[in-house]
C-alpha cells in the first residue's frame, strides 16, 4: 500500500516534523520533477515561521502554517509571480502587533501572494463610541498559526494538496473553524483554495472572509487591465472617485501614489461561476481569478501603483463583504450568518496564463460573462456601499 | 548521597534543560509507578511552551512554567478532572495580546484547570477616564515565564514538589516576584499549592490574587451542587441576582448560557481555615478546596453551564478579593499592601473524591464550619461588593 | 587568503549559525584573548533572544541582535560597567507590549547599557485627540531583530566589529532601515558606534533617534559627577527643577527617588565634536562619551538615583531631539527629515577610564570645549524645549 498522505503537524496528537521532504520517489506513478518540503524558518522576523514548498515540477507555492495558510509566494519556471512588499516577510505573528490600538498592526506582517483576511471581521479597523478598538485591520485569520497539517498526493487526478487548520477563538466571545486546502495539479500554472469555515460552537454566530490576492511586476506595468464582468462599479472615496474614468488601467510605478479601492458586483454564469483577468500592458500574460458569486458576492480592487520600493501592486479580492469596518458592513446585512456548528465553503482559483493566446482565450471567457451588457459605474461613493 | 532537587530551568545560570524525566528508579525509598517529565510543546498555539508532568502514581497534573506556573490538566486513573475550553492551548503567552485595548485578551489563552489571576491586578478590566486601559483583565501573571524551576523529590515525607519562580514587572511601575511550589503525595488524589508573593522593590506596592479554578463534566453535571460555609452571599449583577435562588446548583449544559458570578463571605475554623465542596449530583464525586480566609478572605463562584463545546464550566475562586476592576477594588481596600520587601504568602489544597462516602465526610466538614449558621444571602447586587 | 569577516545571519540568504565562536587563532596577526560568541538563549523572558559576546582581551561587550542591535552589558577586567534593572531581561520582543494603550509597554524590555530609541519617534508616548497611542514611549527599534549579522576583525587596525541590520517598516506607514556597526579595539577600555539609518522608499519620511547609554554602581556613587561643556540647561519638568542647582552630581541611593530630567545644549570643538564625562565621587573612574553635535544636537540627561533594587542609574543621551512626545518634536523641527532614498549617519564613542589620571585628561579635554564659557541654566522649563 503507497502511502499517499503526510501529516506534518498535529497539535492534537503531539506531533510535528520541523523538516520535511517527500518527492516524485515517494508516490509510484508520479511524474518526475515535484516535491514538497516542510522547513522552519530562523533569525530576523521570519523566525519560528513554518513554510512548506509544493513544486509541481513547473510552479512553486510556499504555503505559510503559521500566517494562517496563506500563501506568500509562487514562481512559475522561475519568474515571480507576486510582489515586493517592502516588509521583510513572512513575519511571525509575535512581532505583528494586530491589536494595537490604531487597529493597523496587521500591515507589519502584510507581503503574502494571497492572505485571507477574516474571520471574525475583515477591512478598516472599527472603532467603539469612546474610540477604543473593536475590530483590528483585516481580522487575526492571518495571524494565528494552524493546528493540524497534512500533505496529500493523489497520482491518479495528478494533484498535490495540503490541508491546514486553523482556529480564531476568544473564550465567550468568538470561535471559528478554518480547514483550508491548497491544490495544484503536475507541472500546471495554477492552484485552487478549498475553504471550509466551521461554527464549532452551540450558539450562532457571524464570520466575514476576503481573499487578498496581490501582483506586482512583472505582470503589473504601465497599461495593465482589470478585466472583470463588471455588473456595478463604486468608488470607495473621493481619492478612488478622482480615477473612476481609468479604474480598469493601472499606472506604472508612481513615487507618493495613494491607493485607490473600487467595489464591485460582478456577473456570473448559470452556475454561479464569475471570472476576472488581470492582463499586462502587452497582453502577453495575465492571471485568472475563478469563484462562486454566491460565496463570494463581493468584489474589490485595491490599486497601489506607488514606487517599486514601497509596494508596487494591485489585490484582486474576493470576499463575503466589502472592506468597510465590520459594524457598517453589518447593517448591510453583509456579515455572514453561522447558525450553531453550522459552516460555508469557499473556492478560489488561480491561474497564470503565460502568452497571448492564454490571455484572449480568458479574455473572451470573461467577455461571455458580460453578454454586452454595460456595467453601471458610479463616479462617487453611494450609500449602502461605502461610509459616506 | 541520594540527588533530591533538579534544576529544570535557572536563567540567572544559563542553565535549561529541554526535556527531562526522573522516575522511581532515581530516589531510592519511593514507590514505583511515579516520574516527572519535562517537555518544550511545538506547533499552533502552544508553539514554545514549557510543560512538566507531574505523575504521583495515580494522579497525572501538568505545570506550565511558561504560562506562570499554572496547572493545565490533571487526571486520576485516566479520569480528566478539569473542564474544555474552546481555547485550544496551552497558549503561549506570544499569541496573548494580553493588553489590547480591550482589555480582554487574556481570554485568548484561558483553559486551565488552575490559573493565578494576578499579582498587580485581577478581575475586569480597568479603564482610565479616557478610556485607556489600566489594568487588562486578570493580570499579567499568567503570561510570563518562569525563570527557575526546580523538582524536589522527598522519600520520607512522600512528596513530589515542582517549584517556580515568575515575576511581573516593569522599570518604575511594578514588580512582583512570585516562587510557587505545587506538591503532591504519592498515589494521592490532590496536591496543594504554595505561594510566596514578594515585592523585591524598596519602595511599598499593592497586590491581588485570585486562583481561578475550573472545573467541568464529569464531576459537573446537571444538579451539581456547591456547598460552602457562607457568611454572605452577593450576586454580582442583575444577571447573577436573576439566579440566586439557585446560586448552589448547577444545570447541565445550555447552549447561550450567560454566565452568572456570587461573591462570598466565608466561615472558617478557629484556625482560620475554610473549605468548599463540589459534588455531583448524586454525590458520588466531589472536589474539594482548603485555604485560609485570612491569606483569601474573598471567595467567587463562577457560573458558566453553556454547552460543552462552549466550555462547560464552574470556577471556585478564592482570592485576596472579588474580582471587580482594580480601582473599584482599592476603594474598598481589598488591594493588599506589601512593604518595601515585604512578602506574603498563599495555601491552596485541591483534593478530589472518588466515591460517596469521601463526598459525604467532606460534606460533613463543610457542615461543622457552618455550626448551623444560616448565611446572609442578598437578593441583589450590594454596595461594598459590586460596582452597582 | 585569510577569513576576516563571518556571517552569524542572513534572513534573505536563508543562512543562520545559532551558536558561532572565534578567536586569536583564527586571525594570524592578532593578540591573544579575545573571541567573539553567539548564542541563542532560552527560556523566561529571554527565551530566543540571540546574544554576541565579543571580548577583545579586555573588555567584554555582548550585542542584542534581537534587541536591534542594543548592547546590553559590558565588563573591564570582571567589573561590570552598566547597571542593574529590575527587569531580568534581554527581555525577548515577544515580551514586550510595545504598542499596549498606556504606550509605556517599552519599560518591561529595559535593562541595557545601551540601547537606541527610535527610528520613527522616541521620547514620552504620544497619542491623539481621542486618546489613542500614536507613538508608543521611544519607538520601536529595540524590539526588531536584525534580519542581518556580520563579524569582522582587522589585524591591521586591530580591531573587532559587528555589524547588524535591522528595519522598522509597516506597510503605507513607515520604512527605516538601521546598520549599525559597533568597534572595539583589541585590549581597549572602549568601543564605537557607528550607524545609518536609511530611508529605503521613494517617499520622504521622518525619523529620531536617541542613544539611551545607561550607568549605574560601582561607578555611579554619592557625589557622582557628570561633566559637560553645556551652552544651555533646562530641567524637563517642576521635579527637575526642584534639582536644577545640582543637576551635576548625583546622590547615592535613595528609596523611591523619583527621576529628574535635564536637556543641554552643548558646545563642541571646531570639528563639531563634543564629549561628556561622568565620573564617581573621588574622581579615580570615569565614563566618557563622545560625539558630533551635528549629528546629535541634544543631549539628555537622566537622574534616577532610586534604590539599587529599583534601578540606581543615570542614562546619558546623545539625540537628535529631546525625548517629548514626537508631535511636540515636530513643532520644533527636531524631527529629522529624510529624503527619499536619503541617509543619515551617526558616531557615539564610549570610553572607560579607569584611573584618576584618565579621569583628570578627560575632564580637562571637556573644560577645553567650555573654553571658560558659563552655562545658561533655566530654573524652570522652557517653551520650545519642554511640554510646559
Amino acid at each position: 500500500m503507497t502511502q499517499t498522505c503526510w501529516t506534518l503537524t498535529d497539535v492534537e496528537g503531539g506531533f510535528d516534523q520541523p523538516e520535511f521532504v517527500i518527492g516524485s520517489g515517494d508516490v509510484p506513478g508520479t511524474p518526475p520533477g515535484w516535491f514538497v518540503r516542510k522547513q522552519t524558518l530562523r533569525c530576523g522576523l521570519q523566525d519560528g515561521v513554518e513554510i512548506v514548498e509544493i513544486n509541481n515540477g513547473r510552479m512553486r507555492l510556499t504555503v505559510l502554517p503559521t500566517r494562517g495558510m496563506g500563501i506568500w509566494k509562487a514562481w512559475v519556471d522561475q519568474t515571480p509571480l507576486g510582489w515586493n512588499s517592502p516588509v521583510r516577510g513572512p513575519v511571525h505573528p509575535k512581532f505583528v502587533p494586530l491589536t494595537e490600538p490604531s487597529g493597523l498592526g496587521w500591515l507589519d506582517g502584510f507581503d503574502e501572494l494571497l492572505v485571507r483576511c477574516g474571520l471574525e471581521n475583515n477591512g478598516a479597523p472599527d472603532f467603539d463610541d469612546n474610540h477604543v478598538l473593536r475590530y483590528p485591520l483585516h481580522g487575526r485569520i492571518a495571524n494565528r498559526p494552524a493546528h493540524r497539517v497534512q500533505v496529500r498526493v493523489d497520482a491518479e487526478r495528478g494533484e498535490i494538496s495540503v490541508t491546514g487548520e486553523v482556529e480564531e477563538s476568544r473564550f465567550l466571545f468568538y470561535h471559528l473553524r478554518l480547514r483550508s486546502t491548497v491544490t495544484t495539479s503536475f507541472h500546471s500554472t495554477g492552484f485552487r483554495i478549498h475553504d471550509q469555515v466551521e461554527n464549532p460552537s452551540d450558539v450562532p454566530t457571524g464570520m466575514q472572509l476576503l481573499y487578498h490576492i496581490n501582483f506586482g511586476a512583472p505582470l503589473l506595468d504601465a497599461g495593465a487591465k482589470l478585466v472583470v464582468p463588471a455588473k456595478t462599479v463604486v468608488p470607495r472615496d473621493t481619492r478612488a472617485a478622482e480615477g473612476i474614468d481609468t479604474w480598469d488601467s493601472y499606472l506604472g510605478p508612481q513615487p507618493g501614489f495613494a491607493e485607490q479601492v473600487y467595489f464591485f458586483e460582478l456577473l456570473s454564469d448559470k452556475s454561479g461561476r464569475s471570472r476576472v483577468l488581470l492582463k499586462n500592458a502587452h497582453s502577453t500574460q495575465g492571471v485568472c481569478l475563478e469563484f462562486e458569486t454566491e460565496q463570494l458576492p463581493c468584489f474589490t480592487q485595491w490599486k497601489n501603483t506607488a514606487a517599486e520600493s514601497d509596494g508596487y501592486v494591485t489585490g484582486l479580492e474576493p470576499a463575503t463583504n466589502f472592506p468597510n469596518p465590520r459594524s457598517f458592513e453589518q447593517q448591510q446585512r453583509r456579515v455572514v450568518e453561522l447558525p450553531a456548528r453550522g459552516q460555508r465553503e469557499f473556492e478560489v482559483a488561480v491561474n497564470w496564463l503565460l502568452d497571448a493566446d492564454a490571455v484572449a482565450e480568458a479574455e473572451k471567457s470573461v467577455q461571455r460573462l458580460k453578454a454586452g451588457q454595460k456595467p453601471t459605474i458610479h463616479k462617487t461613493p453611494q450609500p449602502g456601499w461605502c461610509m459616506v
